[in-house]
């Protein structure tokens, strides 16, 4: 199988690693705009050659693992060329415009919009890692669109990563994701800002860091030439999302000044749901 | 060492099986007004004997490790009864209340104030966990107000503990703590309570939760008896790190809604600066 990918970094890379355990004689061809991720790629053995755009349409499957911003131009021109038989995967966290974008594209069947909820706050092709896709879930947005053999070949490349599929259309998957993907990305790095304009002083940053702050500021590391053109193609959503934080936040510090103990001991008590929603989750994929 | 501690939750448990390593002579006293914790305590064996507060007397040692509301009760209650050479420690994450009632205890002299950065999400005493202490944070409050020789032994305590000693006056600690972990907790616990108010369908949210919200919402899983009386405590503080949090969410809100990309990304990189704070913490550890 000939796997094209377009874009060298986290999803990009861990996809060449994930994909040769379950179809061991795959071969990663890959192409980047930075030459220097090319080069590490192909020095790490991420990718087993580099291809050209035009010589995408000799491979099976073209994933696509670009910012959101530039899936938009990379999509289409991919879509231009490939043959028939070629499938082409986006892994982009939003799905709406891309989604209406390729609306009336002469090859729309050949792809298949996809967001696997994998990923760490790392970026680039060293951060590529094995098993980032194993077990995730996978949402499949307009599966109706994508030609039905390409359709079937996409879910057997996803079992055999052994992914959990839903279906979404587009316009949910972006409002769901907003909240619990995007809106956590946002707490986060607002919370990040919050404490480092307070603590001038950066050693008492790392000094108190002990109680929880490090992995609730964890996301606040991640690449912002990812998550600026998310923030913006989801930008109603987002911003809907970040009112209802706001408000909470609001809420919460009123219950706080008042001094009411019963409704702020509520709220968190109410909360701690969480621990079991999650819990179920770790269960299932026991 | 005879150490007696009051309250056998996460804190005081695995205070109880830290110590044994720098001094495996010690003999650990236990009580709790939870006859189900004291049991289950003297069961998995964190504890070796249950004591009486009119016993904590005889005492090298005695750890408070209740609720910070409960503090106020109980460590006066304490002090009434030690004698000289007793050394009382607290672990509480609020230090102005506290050290402000003790000021004029005639015992005030067997207290020390301390604020181990030590913790996880789960509580009660089974929570309890060997390595909770070691190397972590402790934070010292008015050190000069503790007898001089009770004040050395608890730092060959915390030493034998391995942990970082730093030293501030209760004001600035409770300041500090209300924007590096209080916050971080109120921002994980409203991200929890706006995502679930969203996804009425709890599926969605076990489904969805791979990329980021899970580590994000993780202090949201903490216990509301623990975290109600200290956000209470530090209420002041806390509104002011949450107004000043609030304000940025709105920032950020408005630059998304007006597509401000060229500050918007910059914020995102100023934050990311939070990954070198953060990593020299760990090479530091190390």
């Amino acid at each position: 199988m000939k796997i094209g990918i377009v874009g060298l970094g986290l999803m990009g890379g861990s996809f060449a690693l994930d994909i040769k355990t379950p179809f061991p004689n795959s071969i990663i061809y890959g192409l980047d705009n930075s030459e220097d991720n090319l080069n590490k790629a192909l020095k790490i053995g991420l990718i087993d050659h580099q291809i050209k755009y035009s010589e995408l349409n000799k491979m099976d499957i073209v994933l696509v693992s670009v910012p959101v911003n530039h899936l938009l131009k990379i999509i289409p021109k991919v879509l231009d060329t490939v043959g028939k038989n070629t499938l082409v995967i986006d892994v982009g966290s939003t799905k709406e415009a891309i989604c209406s974008l390729l609306k009336n594209h002469k090859n729309r069947s050949n792809y298949l919009a996809a967001h696997p909820m994998a990923g760490t706050e790392f970026s680039g092709p060293s951060a590529a890692q094995k098993n980032l896709y194993i077990g995730k879930t996978n949402i499949i947005c307009e599966f109706e669109k994508t030609d039905n053999e390409l359709g079937k070949f996409a879910l057997e490349i996803f079992q055999g990563l052994k992914m959990k599929t839903i279906y979404m259309d587009p316009k949910s998957h972006d409002v769901h994701v907003a909240y619990v993907s995007h809106l956590s990305h946002i707490s986060s790095f607002m919370l990040g800002k919050t404490v480092i304009e307070k603590e001038k002083n950066e050693d008492n940053i790392f000094d108190l860091a002990g109680s929880g702050f490090e992995s609730t500021v964890r996301l606040a590391k991640s690449n912002p030439k990812t998550w600026t053109p998310i923030f913006l193609q989801n930008k109603t959503n987002l911003a809907a999302a970040i009112e209802e934080y706001v408000s909470n936040l609001n809420l919460l510090k009123e219950l706080i000044l008042n001094e009411n103990e019963v409704e702020l001991s509520e709220i968190l008590n109410n909360t701690n749901r969480i621990k079991e929603i999650l819990n179920n989750k770790i269960k299932d994929e026991k």
